[in-house]
């Protein structure tokens, strides 16, 4: 009972939290353009019309604010990554689908792409081994992905690991050029990618893509 | 005889200039640790055991120094391009040579391109546009050998800015990466990764690679 009690209390309204997302998505714009060291607390405060003891009862700290905006991104990645997993289909198809949902959720999040990737370095603690830890299981899918290619043949044989770095690198550099409402939609260059990777990867069997 | 006089003044020793890539070097191992905002000048005096009248005397200003971590980068990633467009190989060649320059210049540098994909936003008026012309010239590069291998047929008909932007993620990623003394060398990673690509977009003919 006394637990139960306690976990209700700790749980914030759906209000509460929609409202957290928005103030993480409005900083990550703010903190894209300026950087996390050379954006300041008064900064946000204003960008999101809050006070400095609102602002911090939503985000608890700065280093909290820039764990938050990669978790809006990672989030959204792993849970590919499981609807991957969870899938049915042959290797090239999972390839194809994880690329096509990741270029999806970088034309989303550019800015939160964007700080991910720069500023990854300022967390600390916990929040630097949650980090590198997420970011492992992606790039571990990846390379899962490929390895269970190569074992059923439709991929030919390559060190995995390069392999998936190869992809990572094809994939993840979008976040410099691939906007939501650029000309390039992320579907139709997802399409293009995995055109050019699965036949870049493909095994001798004429029934590769 | 004014004019060669002059040329001549201006003209820095031999010493100076290996001096001022010292400086440069050391510098960009400085700010890709802490970045461009986040290193005050005290910290670059320190770490290069100068004054702060000698430093600026080598680096002219620290937005000069951001130009001439970048241009130390882009200077052999041109001269590269420069010795590509001049081969006589097919086209396929060519992007295999490109990348395998490419992948061995991020090698010996990772400080500096890390400066340059995270802080070329620092840079501002003349230097902002050279730096921004001379990015363009390489993409462009690439562009224009995945266009010339199209028309030949040795790649199959695609968007060539597209299969650009595939090459330069999959190749230029390997900056977070790749070490010169890593468990990868820089040259057996460009030759799986020009497997992969060329493979990926070699067009119907059975002599492509």
């Amino acid at each position: 009972m006394q637990r139960a009690e306690a976990t209700d209390e700790a749980r914030p309204s759906a209000k509460w939290l929609a409202r957290r997302e928005t103030i993480v998505d409005t900083s990550a714009r703010v903190i894209a353009r300026g950087g996390y060291h050379g954006t300041g607390i008064a900064e946000l405060c204003a960008a999101n019309g809050l006070g400095k003891g609102a602002l911090y009862h939503y985000i608890g700290s700065k280093e909290e604010l820039l764990a938050a905006i990669h978790n809006r991104v990672m989030d959204e990645a792993l849970q590919a990554v499981d609807r991957v997993r969870r899938s049915v289909e042959r290797p090239s198809a999972k390839l194809a689908m994880l690329g096509d949902e990741q270029l999806a959720i970088i034309s989303r999040y550019p800015d939160h792409v964007w700080v991910f990737l720069h500023d990854f370095h300022a967390l600390t603690g916990e929040r630097a081994q949650e980090f590198r830890r997420r970011r492992h299981e992606f790039e571990q899918a990846v390379e899962d992905i490929i390895r269970e290619g190569t074992e059923s043949g439709e991929f030919r044989e390559a060190e995995p690991r390069l392999t998936a770095l190869a992809w990572l690198g094809m994939y993840n550099w979008a976040y410099l050029w691939l906007h939501v409402d650029g000309p390039l939609a992320a579907h139709n260059v997802a399409h293009r990618f995995a055109e050019i990777f699965l036949r870049g990867i493909a095994g001798p069997a004429p029934d590769s893509p």
